[in-house]
């Protein structure tokens, strides 16, 4: 596949007149959409504030002009139809809106709502595509309800299984389908099999996937770039410990007789640590970001406790060498506490490497539209890493301020966001091919 | 104050009928006003179910023929009568009600339905004492909504600052007497101050008090001894600690740059048991029983911690010098990680000794029933503690099911209840003093 060349980009994108401070207001928008105090972002799965947001995405693609549809587990989709709709398959662009506790704005959302407003600003150029192109946002790429990411991108490429998927269960012991007829969907009585069979989309179902995104890290803001061309996102893999000891008054159990489950979580918590930084390379990365402790009384010792660890690297032998030694650590430190273990692997995919005609079509059109750029590395995951499986794929990342995410302090500029969005655009247009110009003036000119 | 004398007691004690098997259903009944599912107990200080809880135990008082009373915070008070009334401060017995997430039935409740039972069962009796006697329900023994334990019995000995208590916050915000009048109380529009000084007791208010509890530990159950006579209460402190790092991506936020905050509490955790290992004393016991990394999501490094520890000796100087290392350690850890933290230390009482007045009314009460006993430290932390500054105290013991408490697996039989209650009977019998006896046969039997 290689991408259409485009005769006059300066005339072309001077019609495709993307709004960074209408995309601003949009982020402003929905961030008030969250179940904690903005700028902190809490946006979770099938929440109030998670419908409420999906009705606010629906209403800006109606907006936009695009044909909205939803499947069964609500992945949303906005169609702008190409003059060989029948024929050929869609160039989509997506990300999500869920947002894990006390999070930002951008995340996510900079990818569902700079999709709509490319696509907008097609559509209102008057310019038309061969292929149709979509606007997707993605059912919970976050885990924070079901402790499992990308729900949503999962299913699409057939990668869920549906007794696993009923196996979950969130904070309060509801199951998954159970929720998603919460947020309003599946409430046709259909099986989880059922609804992801209605999920799925087979390979060659989409043309291309590119997705924008913020670069959660401190690269392009360092080496002063627009744009960050992303050639690979790297392997995640994630598990889970539940430990329980005795527990007991904490006056009354004497330090001999404790068998301290908090302590067990302590204890793993810094050799995740001393693993990852084992392996001495910097793209190993291993976070004990969830750690509870039960009863969790200052006057209780910790009966049990809850852990999920998170490890990355560009390399999958040596992350799984990390996941591994982990686990053999929390057998050897919950047995030297006489400590019950309990754990899980919950993910632990592959990584994925971006389609050099999506890396080429982005690189073009970042160097055509005079943006400055580097090639890099996905370290967070994303939707696009299962999108990968099921089409030719890759991303385009633009700087956030002191690369920070997942923190309320979050920010892209909105001349950040504008160079990312036309990139975007520009993106879609050359892997869609262009039917007719925007106008008689530009066509005249092409 | 010496104990009166009582003729005697066999025929005194076959009127005054103790029935273990109410007490028993009474407990069942109280336990099914829990936020978890019994046999988790969790009874949150002014919730729904801490109010229900209350109503019950008032009417458990006015069906015992007792006459109740409240104070602007809570405490309920169910008195008898005595002949001399009007002149003779109190016998008080008493505890508490709340009950910390997924703890158990009988720590705290005993002591307050166990007062109950023994009022009414010397009530029946016909007995007339000659001081008045009650059965007291303090507020929020524990600790649990907002970090500051014995709120009641602080209160009543005039141990409790209103400045200090309107700085209190529950999780979610709520200050103290927000959620007082939540409780159905202070609803006069009286400030903290007001509502403190209306609970307060003066030295001498109360003539004596004893306080009946399940031992929270195993000595009675493994030397197969009936009833525990608590001589002193162990000194309890308690300290939170918070730290903030800079979170981030778990992905993205490469080892190096890492401030994780949640790392920092994982090793206070581990501090904390080796301050209180250091000792070599088997008396010093340290706890971190809350431990909570913000945001808590898998895949963000904490960027917050919260950290509560409690540390008990029986010499003070000790647990002082204990307490003082695990702060100076916490500062240690937190420069190293370059992570910010502030600490409070929320209690740091003396510890209490037992009064010998009440100590052999225990003692002697325990022997004439034909009980085994033994004298024994008190490890936990009760209402007593603070009683013991405003009048002669005591407390009883009995065996609890291998020692364990604040757990849903908390026990204690009806048959050690039962020499319990008998026992706070007879010990209030001595230390109220006996105006009539029972009934004209009783009576001629004396």
């Amino acid at each position: 596949m290689a991408s259409s060349s485009i005769p006059n980009v300066n005339v072309m994108m001077d019609k495709v007149k993307v709004s960074a401070s209408n995309l601003f207001e949009q982020i402003e928008a929905l961030g008030e959409l969250s179940d904690t105090t903005p700028p902190s972002i809490t946006r979770i799965l099938y929440s109030e504030n998670d419908v409420r947001a999906r009705d606010y995405v629906k209403s800006l693609m109606v907006s936009a002009g695009l044909v909205v549809r939803e499947d069964s587990l609500g992945n949303i989709y906005g169609r702008l139809t190409g003059s060989e709709d029948d024929e050929l398959s869609p160039v989509v662009s997506g990300s999500h809106a869920d947002a894990i506790p006390h999070s930002g704005k951008y995340d996510g959302v900079l990818g569902v709502l700079g999709a709509i407003e490319a696509l907008r600003a097609i559509r209102d150029s008057g310019l038309r595509l061969k292929r149709p192109v979509e606007a997707l946002m993605f059912t919970s790429e976050e885990p924070t309800r079901f402790g499992l990411s990308c729900i949503g991108s999962r299913a699409m490429c057939g990668r869920l299984d549906a007794g696993y998927l009923n196996s979950l269960r969130d904070a309060n012991g509801t199951g998954f389908l159970e929720a998603c007829r919460g947020g309003g969907y599946c409430k046709d009585g259909a099986t989880t099999a059922e609804v992801l069979e209605a999920s799925y989309v087979p390979k060659g179902g989409v043309h291309a996937f590119v997705e924008l995104h913020i670069e959660q890290g401190p690269m392009l803001e360092d080496e002063g770039l627009d744009i960050g061309v992303v050639t690979a996102i790297a392997a995640p893999a994630s598990v889970t410990f539940d430990f329980v000891g005795n527990g007991g008054h904490a006056g009354a159990l004497l330090m001999p007789y404790r068998r301290d489950a908090g302590l067990v979580a302590a204890e793993l918590a810094l050799s995740v640590e001393q693993w990852a930084l084992g392996t001495k390379a910097v793209d190993t990365v291993a976070t004990t970001g969830v750690l509870q402790v039960y009863p969790g009384a200052v006057n209780s010792v910790p009966r049990e406790a809850h852990v999920e660890v998170d490890v990355r690297d560009i390399d999958e032998e040596r992350r799984d060498g990390v996941l591994s030694s982990i686990i053999r650590s929390a057998e050897v430190i919950a047995r030297k506490r006489s400590v019950e273990m309990e754990h899980k692997i919950v993910n632990q995919d592959p990584p994925a490497p971006c389609d050099a005609s999506v890396i080429d079509a982005v690189q073009e059109s970042a160097n055509e539209l005079g943006l400055t750029s580097r090639r890099m590395v996905s370290r967070a995951y994303h939707d696009a890493l299962f999108m990968a499986q099921i089409a030719p794929t890759g991303m385009i990342f633009i700087p956030c301020k002191g690369g920070v995410s997942h923190r309320p302090d979050e920010f892209s500029s909105q001349k950040d966001m504008e160079n990312g969005v036309r990139t975007l655009a520009l993106a879609m247009i050359k892997l869609a091919g262009v039917a007719e110009t925007c106008d008689q003036e530009g066509k005249e000119e092409l």
